[in-house]
Parts: C-alpha cells; sequence; structure tokens
C-alpha cells in the first residue's frame, strides 16, 4: 500500500476513535465507524446497544444504515468503513449485503470476529485491511472493560 | 417433537405468512417473521429493505429490535423467532447476539442461509427447527422472483 493511503486509513480510523470514545463515555462498548465515499465522510456512528437495548445498534450496523440514507441507496459499492474493531458475523453479513468494497478495521476480535465465524461473509471483491492504529483501538475496549468488570 | 408443538410452529409460521404476504404486496422481497414469547406474540415484521433503502431492514432484525423494545430489554433469551426463509448471516448474528432460544423456520436459503455461510453463529444452546410450512413459504418467494425477473 503505497504512503498516502496509509496515511488516509490513519486519518480516518481517528475519526473512527472519535465514536468509539463517545461510546466509552455514554458507558456503550468503545467502538466506532465511520464510512468514507471520495475521500469524504458520508457516516459515523458508535456503538448504542445499551442506550437502544438494541443488540442490532453496533457501530457498524448504524453507519451503514445512516450512510444508504445519505446516498439514497441501499448499495455502498465505492464506499470504505473504518471500524475500530473487527467486525462480528452481523455486521460482516450487513456489510456483505450492502457490497461495501473496503473494510478497515483496528484491532481484531479473536472471539466474536467475522473471521473466524464466517470468513466468507463480505462481499467476495472487497478487500480488507487489518491492524490500522491496532493498539489505541485495543487499548480503549481493554480499558473499559477493565472499568467495568 | 409433540403434536401440540407442531400446532403450534404452525399457527405461528401461517403469521409470518401473513407478514411475507404484507412485504410481496410492497415488492419487497416476501420474507415475514414474528417473535414469541410465552405464547404471544411480541412482534411482528416483514423486509423491508426497498422501501427504506436500507440493507439490515430484514424481517427478522426488525421483529428482534422490536420484541426488545417490547420486553424492555435487549436479550430474547426465552423467545422462538419463526420466520418463513432461513435467516442470512447478518440475521443470524443478530439472533445470536439476542440469544434467542429457539429458531424456526419454512424453506431453506441455499445460497445465502447461514447453515453454510456461518453454522455457528446462533448462541450455542440455541435449537433449530426447519420446514415448518416449507412449500407455502419457498412458493411465495418464487412467485415474487418469477414476477420481477
Amino acid at each position: 500500500m503505497n504512503e498516502d493511503q496509509i496515511k488516509k486509513d490513519e486519518f480516518y480510523m481517528r475519526k473512527a476513535l472519535v465514536e468509539a470514545r463517545l461510546a466509552a463515555e455514554a458507558n456503550e462498548i468503545p467502538i466506532g465507524a465511520v464510512i468514507v465515499c471520495n475521500d469524504r465522510i458520508i457516516s459515523r456512528a458508535h456503538n448504542l446497544t445499551e442506550t437502544l437495548h438494541d443488540v442490532t445498534a453496533h457501530a457498524e450496523m448504524q453507519a451503514i444504515t445512516s450512510a444508504a440514507d445519505m446516498l439514497g441507496g441501499k448499495y455502498l459499492c465505492d464506499c470504505t468503513l473504518y471500524v475500530t474493531v473487527e467486525p462480528c458475523t452481523m455486521c460482516a453479513g450487513a456489510i456483505g449485503w450492502a457490497q461495501i468494497s473496503r473494510v478497515v478495521y483496528g484491532a481484531p476480535d479473536e472471539k466474536r470476529g467475522y473471521t473466524k465465524i464466517a470468513p466468507k461473509a463480505l462481499h467476495p471483491k472487497a478487500t480488507v485491511t487489518a491492524g490500522v492504529i491496532e493498539d489505541e483501538c485495543r487499548e480503549i475496549m481493554q480499558n473499559f472493560f477493565m472499568k467495568v468488570r
């Protein structure tokens, strides 16, 4: 990957981290996501499962719904999803349905991540970049779970 | 399974089929779902992906969100989800997060069904019954796709 792309990825992952921090402040598992289309952020979201009493309110799900609403169509073919933690099976399924072409995530999720449970959930042509600002993405999760447990 | 349970399953699957027909009338892929808790339907939903321009608006997802709202908590441990077609990866992931203890579906989905793509997505203790009023559940799908293609 060229240096420009690496810088861009870090830039957008920092925006997803801002969302993750908003989640932490609301006592939500701190995961944030942004969706980028043509170098523009078209949606931002963070996990709201506790606030909404809704297991489907993951950052990625809300970001997808909001991006589709913004674009006026349900497919997000030319979009990149940035998310601080590896998507779960549910979110990977949604990413697949939306035909998102690129997924960039920070920290892996060994237990619930899609790569273990549903490795073929994304669109077959989608590309994935893992480990962007991984330490910070993991740390905010670890701090959260240390605090609540 | 005893005869009472078989009758109950058919009864609730017919309610899910009513939802599927509402979807067909709205030119949506005709899939319907209901969630049952203590022999009471606590949510009903049908696919609305076209109407809402939202890939996440599957019948099951909406039924889960609505049931959790109704119960005032995000877990649906003692609930049964009836859905006319085998859930996809996304929905199976959501069913897993919600800890739904029993899933009953009508027609299998050979291409997008979770049993092929994410067979471990549901809660490990969840039980699954497939093939309830299968022919009718499949027929309404086939009729829909014959009409639109």
